[in-house]
């Protein structure tokens, strides 16, 4: 018996080394894929089903998309539940991982549907410093693809944009996160992150249109309500964000990173901000697991605590 | 011995059935990957390398997209021509295929570089009868994505407003090819084809602007400038199209195909019009081939000659 | 004594097969004209008069459209009910008519001002059934004109495009109505109409920006906030209403019609969804008048009563 | 007998007093109408016929607004010269007149057809003194519907922004045309007029893609060739109109006309400058005319011979 | 001794006279320079420290602008002081005062900072008649500049634009004041004013993205908090502000002067409107002192008491 | 006597070092000025009067910004010969100089005039060794403001957007010039200088609508004509500049520069490019001056010659 991973394929699971899509396959020749990536914590996968969750938004992808993934969502969950299952093993009680679909109309009409899951230990490690440090947001050249061309609201594969966005942003500082603005001049969202900030005491959101309603996103408005932060969505110029408080970046693996710099210019509270603190805090009482520490744990960051928190 | 083709995958050569993009690919999950799809004419490529060819184009798309994909130029053009010579008995003397060439960055900094062939019969078998008969041409309300966010000569493969163009025109009628446009409204080209049409006696293209410098384009217009049809690059409106003369969509698999209505607005020369069979003959000659008649033999169209040709 | 109805016309009532315009008339040659149509519940007008209503918009309409009709609004609406007056006989007890207004600024410096009644008997008949199948909503490449070019809160006759829009509709399914967007992709409203749509509870109307704002759209909005059904105005897109719960147009004729598919996907909720019909069911209480049976009998349906009602 | 003129309306002559279209007309109530107005000189009609026509151009406007005339070319051709014929014994033979064509979709599904001349004695009288004088032209803060959204190409009646525009130029001068923009800033053209600029001895119109092609202007630029005038069309800026040598508006009544001055600039060469009246006087002689003349004889003015000319 | 006022110059007081920038200032040649001008009620300056004061604003103008003033925040603010105890004698007991700073990157590196008061008594005499009567408001071709090209929120000394648009808007009317929209047709703001009207008895503001975020217009919704004025920001369009009840411009100097036409239609309540006086008596409630005798006295004004207040 | 260069201010001639604008200039205040920049090659002015020339421009210049200097064209010129006159004898027999002139409505009513001299030495000193090495361009996310907001044609102070270009482009080297785009991503200019590029032996540059149409660019397509370069204006997107073979900037000052990398890929032709140094040749031999030597000569770097020139 193999040691491998399983992975979900169009109704068969087969090990990770062989799970791969065709270089015929529409997903991976024209970027017509739809997907999600879920984390656990403490092996309980967050908003994975039920409303405002990763399932729905997939399902809501796929319709938008054009693409029939051929199962009902019931059948899709039940796929997902016994891929997580079947690999459960592979994770140490302490470890954490994600769980991935991606779905795509595949090739000679049958559909493809991979779901499988990874570990969660090296991007943690790679960006704990950075709950403590923050990160540099730079405002790229390149803009966001606005809704009306290709919607961010469906988690898609035609990403190109995210990539030369990141190129243009690391050529600024090898530390910073790109942050897209739309052809308006407004903040959208990181590339593969929701992007937040605090002014006044106020958390305040890009308005949705041109963003990926992220699902951590909705977990942070949650924790806002419950903590008494008042929220709002707004037009968010580069003006706000240079003379905001606080601002992060917001993505799955790492729940939220708060940012130092936005174009080189400090942001008025050095991070991590307080209003940002009381947030993260609020997300590690609402999932009732403190991921922080699981990740400093991963990079092994333990022995030497930082003096701010 | 296996009757397989093979396929180069980053510096081997391997079965076509294993021949697949890891899941983890970030060509797979972020459409940040580049392409060119050549064929060949009688077994030889068409502009494959040189001034104006699919591998100068492919350096070009690798330049802008950030992508590197380790090899030089010479080392890119040699792998292609050992992998037409590994596979080129699986073809028969009448038949002509597809060399394909897919880069990405790959997984964990190596790069992905895929070179493999594909059989035409079944593409060409397929759409031989639009050479007499004519595409419907159906404007979507998918628009494309304008050069300044995600640049079309950039040949990529994040085009997911593609597929959802096509499933817009065959809401209209199942023969129809999308027939894109710009933000201006003005004429763009197909998804994955280029768009041309003719007025008084010239050839008119779009503004190279907003759309891929298809290689088949570039030949049709060496062909209009041999066989004397004056050419012109200018701002095509819908206006325009629907009171053309003839109109036709070129692509790398069947060189051109004439249009017989836009938008449900028959053309006033009915398909194929005099221009453009002109310029399809003009082009035969050029590559010493009968692309059309190869493409009825395949579609078993031989024995009923249209009477038009 | 003739049986012909009468139309007011610049000061004058003239029978109905003499009311027209004269082609030298500035609002037919040059679509500068502004208009009004009015309907009656159990031939009460339905805010004829008053703050909100159609003569109130007529004479905002006037205003920026540089028209200017020569009466006092005074006079304006006594000329109105004189109209109504003087063509009541002609509706049996059980009948309800349309009053249209429409002024341009006519020939020789003498405006033209019409005003006359139409039965609702033929368009109701028609629509009926719509009550409970729904609609086909299909987005069209044809676009809003937006507000700075054209104002649609203007009500004015210069709607070549929405005539466009229609044809581009119902060359997808001939039960479709046309939904337009605006330049951001963002929904604005039908050709004649006002669209909204539900989403967890919340009636949901685009902003006000690029659309008329319908009176019996308003009556809408008043309706639910008498019911409680939570009202917002936002920027809807595609994405949305493909989501969305339920959705429906609104027109001053059959007061709100619901929607089945939007772009050939079918809504969650199958027409008539709960809110629609709870909204539907407000109105009628609020004008005193079940227009649903209306329209029913008028196209002899009364005897096959749907089973969802 | 009576000695009104005679209007062909749909398969009828109709006395011109009897000429209207009935408020049920969807030209009259939605701006879905296609016209054109042809001028005679010397009893012949200009370009009414062939290439290039005002009879071709309309086709080309029926096709792309959606309307059916119900009538063939040659039907419409017919209808037309059997309508001067009817008429032409109302004009002296030093009289001039204008052949109008308006046809919408009608009502209850039968097409509207309108066919009627009119005597350009007036409007010519009103216009002569410009020929010496020159236009103040002024551009307002209505800007053209561009293209995409209506196409000024399609000769149609939804002009509501015409006369916003015309409102606002006379606002600033009794004397102006409005010069109107496009999105982008440039020059489109007049409110039922082209506009073109001479610097540097080039004559210079606005790229065709928002504005009518007007016959008239079609003429100009054929004497413009024939005199040996070099032609350009090119993207206009107001800079540009501000610092040209001479401007001039066309249109199918006055032929071409001078402007004086831009937004209250004076042109460097006072009107009517030397290319522009080498023009004139090419178009006088193209068509066999003096329609320069003409239009001072019906203002009265052959006795006060300016002396520029 | 002279008595003549001084003005700080990077770091030195010097006589008006003499106060200049050279010709070779970075601020002069390049309009990158930023300012503030605060005013002062009873020789009480108005908001000038503190959160939402000119001085919060002028730090984030410098921020964003790039420019380094080489102070820090608290030696700005002791510079500004000591500017007006060193002037305050050269205004009586009822005059009051402009504070100006306007900063740039200066010449070789070293930066330009003035700072320099001047008395109101002229400005104000010239617009107190405007209390009574209004202003006229013209909305000019010119356009605003928006926030993603040169963001109004940094006062900036890059103002082309609006001294076109006066120019134009004086065109129309002597008595005018340019009312500014967007690329979307919005209204933004004066040329250094901001602008507000009011319907149904609410205070209405266009959205802040393209506006001036003016420390008078902070007061004015502070004051209708207070008084219980209900206040809204929202897009406003020409239609909205021709329809409306009353309107008003607000600057540092008069506060607030109403409008009495919006391109030449008369609003419905003539100026000074009801709530635009409540708004204004509150005002000076707040601030303890009543600008509006103030200007009155300036323009001699006091004996002709207008009936209205 | 003293040393000091004299400066022509308003009719007077007044030491440097007491030339400087008044800060209460509307052309310090407001961006409100116009300017030119010529330059002399062995003392002789380059294009300074005549057609095409730097005071023709200037005189375009205050037309379109509606500033008005109190001075005919004439008196302009003989002032600025006599400012030229009264300094040369600052400048040695080998030593070229800059006349400036900067033109604004200036304060009550009394238009601001200046015209100073100034030597070339220092800015030539600093970019000699650009000749040979080179500029790195980058795009940076700062746009180009449209000519149809502020029209770069009108040489005026309103460039804030240019400094914050600058610093965008340096954050990525230190060595970059910022080459910026407009909104719809085709190449604009330098900030203060023109851009152009070399493709297959065609000379390229932009479409002049967005960029200032630089005197010494004229010149260079002079010499382009001379020396049988074929020219063309033509949309230049970031693709053509990234895969062009050389591309340079040209100013007044230096003439022009090659580029050596754009956003970080070098070119394919090593700076200086082979058409480029025939430019540059030409150039020299046009105005019979050898101005790369010369910078040369300030920068000290005579005795080590480049190898490639």
């Amino acid at each position: 018996m193999t040691d491998e991973r399983l992975v979900y394929k169009s109704g068969d699971f087969v090990p990770e080394s062989e799970a791969s899509l065709s270089i015929f396959d529409s997903g991976v020749g024209s970027g017509h894929m739809v997907f999600e990536v879920t984390r656990t914590f403490n092996h309980e996968p967050f908003r994975l089903t039920g409303p405002k969750s990763h399932l729905e938004r997939l399902h809501a992808s796929l319709r938008c998309a054009q693409i029939d993934s051929g199962m009902t969502p019931e059948e899709l969950e039940a796929a997902t539940f016994e891929t997580i299952e079947r690999n459960l093993h592979h994770f140490g009680p302490d470890d954490d991982f994600w769980i991935n679909h991606y779905i795509s109309n595949g090739t000679e009409g049958r559909p493809s549907v991979l779901i499988y899951v990874r570990s969660l230990a090296g991007v943690l490690a790679e960006r704990a410093h950075f709950y403590d440090e923050g990160l540099d947001a730079v405002i790229p050249t390149q803009q966001s693809v606005p809704a009306r061309l290709i919607d961010p609201k469906i988690k898609n594969t035609s990403r190109l944009y995210y990539r030369i966005a990141d190129v243009q942003a690391k050529q600024v500082s090898p530390d910073a996160w790109a942050l897209l603005t739309d052809e308006d001049g407004f903040i959208t969202e990181g590339t593969g992150s929701n992007f937040m900030m605090i002014k006044d005491g106020v958390l305040i959101s890009p308005e949705p249109r041109n963003i990926l309603l992220g699902i951590t996103r909705g977990g942070i408005i949650d924790v806002a309500e419950r903590i008494g932060v008042p929220f709002e969505e707004r037009n968010i110029e580069p003006y706000d964000v240079i003379n905001a408080d606080e601002a992060f970046f917001s993505a799955t693996s790492v729940v939220m990173l708060p940012v130092r710099t936005v174009n080189g210019h400090p942001l008025s509270a050095e991070p991590p901000g307080p209003v940002y603190l009381r947030l993260r805090e609020g997300f590690s009482e609402m999932v009732g697991f403190d991921f922080v520490s699981q990740a400093r744990r991963y990079a092994g960051m333990l022995n030497r605590e930082p003096a701010a928190v």
